[in-house]
């Protein structure tokens, strides 16, 4: 639509896009509103709403994604909560232990995130884990200690929902929800996350194409969430000196499709504490939009993903050294 | 436990068992009855249960799964549904559409397969698909044409359940319950497979270890159903000749590891037509308990997964090769 | 060009692909000759040829390969040594340890793969490690142990070529000169291997695509030697129940592809000795021309690959196996 | 040894390593020397060695590989060729065409990418071609125009060797030696790169693990050429939306392992130029000693990997980018 189109013009589009028999979807963006059409089997002439009044452009996506495309909203989406911002031209780092494991520690290591930087505070409470003979997580009871976390210290909650029933508690409480790896193409799981209110940090399956993870965040938006940040994780391959293979060349890739915010979560990816600190530093400088990164102030002693988290004074360290860099950069991430 | 031992001799090994704080499992077999330990942080003493009346051994099981296991149940799982059986020296053959797109379409498909020699008729009525847009299958509607076609065929069905509202609306008319590659780590999708009746068809992750497919038959034995069919589907590499490849060691290995039986699917695994009698003829050859297989008698027309649809004629030619290589086969495959 | 084509005729076309400063090869089938062009920046207009005495047909191949191509060459390449047949409806079992170590240790195996029916030793008398501080094979004194146990048992030999130097000693002793997986795109020693007068066994690179894989065959063709057996032995994945995951499918996808015969190595692709059998029977099955495999009398104290070789006793019934698998299938395979 | 070991104690050394049938191996560190043993089956009582005059320790090493190894050579390798300097805390660029193509062609190039900063030029006499249909390098008169490159410009060179016959001619002309991913295995080609007197660029094969690329620049070292650059260059993976999975994860994990420089190719990793500067900038923040970039003037009609090349003035905006993170960033890449 034109920049100055009004509603009445809008609602005009989308009716013309019902009576064909289509579904319109609204693209809110920072200057003006796209309506993208969803459930044409083929191409649609753009001639049928290029006439009508306040329609700026009739643009035929190419690509099997349409709301997540770039083509149709070509200016990026930037998330806000609260005060913080994820997307756009903004560095936005999560931190916190893989796992809730106590008010304790939760509090422990938030302060401690949060002194060096981090804007928002991650903590499992509901796990899911390979095994039906670990630790699951203190599921409800995590989320209480996550809500008392962002009371006392004022960081965002973000924390991930493993299914249905799951995510319909978690959204009470979480700012932003996660949806695993594993469950990247649960598409029952993904439509669902798409009637939320919350934002969706969408991680990149273990085996998932670039397409698959813009195809998994359609599902999303198709069902009216337009908040989705992408999250590279790594990749399997042969390679056995990281647990998974860091794919930085997913950030650009996804940043030229798509308007979505992408950010890196290099403790998965990596497995191991002494790579986190380069990898983060190289997610910075690709472009990615931030990190997310386990913390655990005791990790010997953690009840999941110990030997990847770093310890506070390093993630202090990885913050000092991502601040230096990004007092320079801001011309390199555009 | 020993051959002879009685119902009273079992649950006091079980009462011990939880008196520990322990959850026992009963894994029946055809000789005998075996008991898991579930929920134990490290090793137990197996000197607490060797003295137990009727107990024949206290085997520490080394693995991380323990019910899956061939060291806690040494003689293989043969899971019987009416006449059909798939496991042990048996090879079942599972045929049928990718999608159920009309009752017309099922019979036909259905009386063709039977025909020359298929068990089971499969057919998704809900079809996970990596597009928000693509056709999503026909629902309860897909159901209700594959009840009709086991009453006119005689045929078992098999079909997939994409989530756990639909696994509890499918598992009133399936005869097997498919759970589909991308679901291989929908924790919660297991576990509520593991509390269902019907047995349940667990397909391989496109980058799931056999570990990782062996906890997650784990997930759903120690939810109670003992009856997990795994299926090797070809897992994600480079290769380009073929959709994914096809991981035939996956056969030996786990028969090796597991108890449980194990099929192949040559469809999904090549992705075009022509490699499919040949996949289906190595299938039998490594040791495997059978195969699921799409046939299409109009595979251009087809709703979904046209192209590695089998003709019936070759489906037929297939059954044929395959009644030919059994008949000097029985002792290639102990 | 024609059946009945002349020389005369077959000069005359070469000549005039040389006029038109392009290469002529030429590639000898069971029926007629095929005169491939190379050298050709762009298509070719096939008028140029058609018109000329004793042409048949010219067709452009659209493939990046050509002398390797089924187009150009619709009958199996079958490459005769003596009695021994490898392609077409042969099948064709190659047997014998990773390493030359002594005479002794040579022929004893030698007479034990041979009685259960082998028809070529292999042995590695220039062995490719990965470390230069492991045992790097017998060398010249390996190659005079394997034409004393061709002596003796009338076995043909198969050894490895591990560069340009050792091709030209290893071709004097070799039936058949192998290059190994590491080699495959090591340009320079394709092209000598192309000049031999000796049969290539080609091994798949361990992340090569099929097109890879035949283009390398290309090269050799290229230079004049059509003897080229390929061999798929495994690719490298994530999966770690296998050394590497072996590729069945490439075995049909080569067959349609090409002429060129196509066997399987079942040991480096395990990398463990019992899958080594079912491999082998899932390799026949799906239509390879032939097996690879290792085989010691005493593979603990092997001096390389012990864990992956077959005891004889193994090998016997492997033989056995294959043995009656084939009684049945002369269809299968076409 | 000791820092202040004399050449006399070194001898001595190295005399009581041989007369126990070992063989010594000098490695030059700056403090200090080491002498590595080689040869040995098992491990060595480092008792029989600690008593020796100007012995300082006797460390057994755990790993594979002994020269490239860390614990055996604590402080970075630095290369220096006249006034560059690779490893350390330098960081050092090589930027140039993928193959050389004329002279006009290289300087053009060449003069452009020096005054944006570039400190070697890259180009191709001697190309590895997966077809042998392909442009293979204009060979001998490609490196008579490196060495006019480097006389008018006073750029060092680097150029690939892809056999033992092309080393022998490029070791005349190149200032570092390439050797190919796909060559990465050719262990006879490395055995003779460790005769050579100039350092060798030795690239990660496209399905290396790090072990074996370390084992590889061990075959260099053992023969004693201790200037080996190791190189990053991506490997194969399903991944579609780059030509290979670049893997940073490999620097931080070599740095810790080894003592030799690694740097880093984005070109050949993404295959596109749109991601080439991302890539080199994640390289540089996750701690590579340096790059080495496709650059041409003309990238459409480049005669192989145009798509990949960047343009002179993306190369300048990357060398500028790198400059503005180089100036903060001592600290990071330690």
């Amino acid at each position: 639509m034109q920049k100055d189109a009004t509603q009445e013009q809008i609602d005009k589009v989308s009716e013309e896009i019902k009576r064909l028999g289509l579904t319109p979807v609204s693209i809110p963006g920072t200057q003006r509103i796209a309506i993208g059409i969803i459930g044409n089997a083929g191409p649609i002439d753009p001639e049928l709403f290029i006439g009508l009044d306040g329609v700026r452009d009739a643009i035929p996506v190419s690509k099997p994604y349409k709301l997540v495309s770039r083509e149709v909203k070509p200016d990026d989406t930037i998330i806000q909560i609260g005060d913080v911002k994820i997307g756009g031209n903004e560095f936005t780092v999560i931190a916190g232990p893989c796992a809730v494991e106590s008010l304790d520690q939760c509090l422990t290591i938030a302060r401690l995130v949060k002194k060096a930087g981090a804007q928002l505070f991650r903590g499992g409470a509901f796990k899911p884990r390979t095994s039906p003979y670990s630790f699951q997580g203190l599921e409800e009871k995590g989320l209480e200690i996550l809500a008392e976390v962002r009371k006392q210290t004022g960081l965002l909650i973000v924390t991930e929902a493993i299914d249905h029933d799951v995510l319909a508690v978690v959204e009470k409480t979480a700012d932003i929800i996660q949806i695993g790896a594993r469950n990247m193409q649960n598409f029952s799981l993904l439509k669902r996350a798409g009637k939320s209110a919350k934002p969706i940090l969408l991680k990149r399956g273990m085996s998932a194409t670039i397409e698959e993870l813009l195809m998994a965040a359609e599902y999303i938006m198709s069902e009216g969430n337009n908040q989705v940040i992408l999250c590279e994780r790594g990749v399997r391959t042969f390679a056995d000196h990281s647990r998974n293979t860091l794919d930085l060349s997913a950030i650009p890739a996804v940043r030229t499709l798509s308007h979505l915010p992408i950010i890196v979560d290099p403790s998965h990816a990596a497995g191991r504490r002494d790579q986190v600190i380069p990898l983060s530093r190289g997610a910075f400088a690709v472009g990615a939009h931030g990190l997310i990164v386990e913390v655990h102030h005791d990790p010997k002693h953690a009840l999941s993903d110990g030997p990847q988290s770093l310890y506070p004074e390093q993630f202090a360290e990885l913050m000092h050294s991502l601040k230096t860099l990004s007092s320079v950069s801001q011309e390199g991430n555009k």
